[in-house]
């Protein structure tokens, strides 16, 4: 995997007392942050591990060394995300101690602020992507006759997956509501993999999925059908049971859950239950022996997962679209790291539901709707709560 | 656990000309077999796994043996599931060449007329469960003042949970249409389950999964925010990421996305993207160590990813739901066995996500929905195929 740098030039007031603000967005396995550098003008984005916070108040610390002269009274910390709640003493101790203003802000309303600057300010921030069509970019930015810049983005979905995944109805740059979410993002595909696999870093994981062939775990329709079941519109290639190849084979006599025990001789029009407990099982044939459990690949097992994942969100994101009637699902968080197979799978996904009547996008600085929408805060509002 | 048999009286034909019956469902995992027992006058449950198709062919030949006095020209086999198309040839070979009569029916019209039967004719086979009610019987079978069945069960959902998920919209006692699915069903519990525990039995993880304490592996928001997240009412013991304890501390390099080269001095107000690759770490600081992945308790690995599935089925159960605004809905398929965790985490996430607005309902024959229909394909229909 290459990862690329992903600097943002960025204006520079020509007001000396502008203050010196740095924007973290503390999420349950991320922190995100983002400052401007006093060398390049340029915005910088940076990851760390939000359970190494020691190693978050370090990074603060340096940055503003580097970047605005040692100087904590006019530095500004705009936090967001749960760990501006969680870790907030923390922050005051170290830096509010010092001088620097810290401000605390909704995490909801920042990924959108965050989207809405990075649809419409950043020149090839925004595409869309699937294995045949590539990647395509998307102008957002475009100009209406009025000079004014179209807001083509709206309404949409944001769908943001980090450890979890939010989603949110996105219905004007500061008009939203969160519709829905799940517990199965990232923090549960990077949770069920390394306890599987053993493997110790994202980028493992994801070359694995990336090389592996998932139809040696899974059970597809094929599997079960040994054909199309074309009746429901299923291909013999559909995935009807995310790891449905690996426990084959329990062999336990609760599977015979009748017995012979010929109790009941009733005939009578109103059929009745009888609940003779526990089970005993009646053919002697069926003495299974005990379970055999095959070796499985690694890379078999990451792709297998990471389409499980993929295609859940993809197929929830759908439907809250066809619930709040929206077409346009972009999609955001930490969890796609621009791997192709993922942004495939939730297009996919999104296409194969929604019979092409909506469409995924996605964002180059995906990780960051949060903490630039924290960095974003409105000047004006600064000034006012200094 | 404890397993019941599950035994129905049947009302039997007075007419001696009627045909013997053995109706199967042939799953992607389990065949569930019903049929007449001869000495009691019976339905009779059985389910065997897909995968020992031999000991399939061996039990029905034991069933005609037993319970049709080993007679096979006046028996029928009505086959359903996918694995009635796929092992087609080996029952003709089998069973066909004996002079047994062979019925392939759809899938997912068994289903509904199996539902439509269990629900309308069997005194307390439908019930609703949580934790705090506990077990309330439904009573479906009532007649209106022209002494017709009601159906009060009309419209419905039935999410069927076999190795992965049907969903059907159900109008009427034949009227349906197949409106989703998600292959994140019990193939995928119990094959995740068996591969990271090496549990060798469905009741050995359901056990476990009784036992656990999912908050040691499972991210909350409170772990996330340290309280709750009133703002979008979320509390603090909500799970925002299964498994998001379990990959914390991936320590790789390309978490620092970002260098200090100080490459660009624009500062234009169109703003653009720097894409240099690769990424060199800045920090001197961030040299990492390895992961170390702490050891998870099987109980509790169990118990989050049985919560994770069954709160996934639900949530997705409710959005096609409140799609096709139906209040209804029937839980069926072998994936639930009967577990109260299970039951009680769909019926949690139906009436977390509809606001008490629309209901679990389960089945005590809930893996038999397709054989049963099957079993009671039309008398008249059959006659005339013969």
């Amino acid at each position: 995997m290459v990862y690329y740098t992903k600097e943002i030039s960025y204006p520079v007031s020509n007001t000396k007392d502008s203050h010196f603000t740095i924007a973290v967005d503390i999420g349950g396995t991320l922190a995100k942050v983002i400052y401007l550098s006093s060398f390049s003008h340029t915005l910088k984005f940076k990851t760390i591990e939000t359970e190494h916070i020691e190693q978050l108040i370090q990074l603060i610390h340096r940055i503003i060394r580097k970047h605005n002269d040692e100087i904590y009274s006019n530095s500004i910390l705009i936090a967001t995300g749960g760990g501006a709640f969680k870790f907030k003493s923390l922050l005051d101790n170290e830096f509010g101690s010092l001088g620097v203003h810290i401000i605390q802000l909704d995490e909801m309303k920042c990924l959108i602020n965050g989207l809405d600057y990075f649809i419409h300010e950043i020149n090839g921030e925004v595409f869309t992507y699937n294995e045949n069509d590539g990647e395509l970019p998307i102008d957002s930015s475009s100009q209406d006759n009025n000079n004014n810049t179209c807001n083509r983005a709206y309404p949409c979905m944001l769908v943001n997956i980090g450890s979890g995944v939010s989603i949110l109805k996105v219905t004007g740059p500061n008009n939203f509501e969160r519709v829905g979410g799940s517990s199965l993002g990232g923090g549960t595909l990077w949770g069920l993999l390394s306890l599987i696999t053993g493997a110790k870093s994202y980028d493992q994981m994801l070359q694995w999925a990336q090389e592996g062939d998932n139809t040696n775990v899974d059970m597809l329709v094929g599997d079960i059908y040994g054909t199309d079941y074309g009746k429901i519109g299923l291909k013999a290639s559909s995935i009807a049971s995310s790891f449905g190849k690996v426990f084959q084979g329990e062999r336990n006599e609760n599977n015979l859950q009748t017995n012979e025990s010929e109790s009941s001789q009733s005939s009578s029009r109103s059929s009745s239950i009888h609940t003779t407990s526990p089970t005993v099982p009646e053919e002697q044939e069926t003495n299974y022996n005990n379970v055999f459990l095959p070796e499985f690949n690694n890379k078999d097992i990451s792709k297998s997962l990471l389409y499980a994942v993929s295609n859940n969100i993809g197929q929830i994101a759908y439907l809250q679209a066809k619930i709040h009637n929206v077409e346009r699902i972009y999609f955001g968080g930490s969890y796609i790291r621009g791997h192709l197979t993922t942004m495939n799978t939730l297009s996919y996904a999104i296409n194969f539901w929604s019979d092409g009547t909506k469409k995924a996008f996605f964002l180059r600085h995906e990780g960051y709707l949060g903490s630039m929408g924290a960095f974003l805060h409105d000047k004006n509002q600064i000034q006012n709560q200094i």
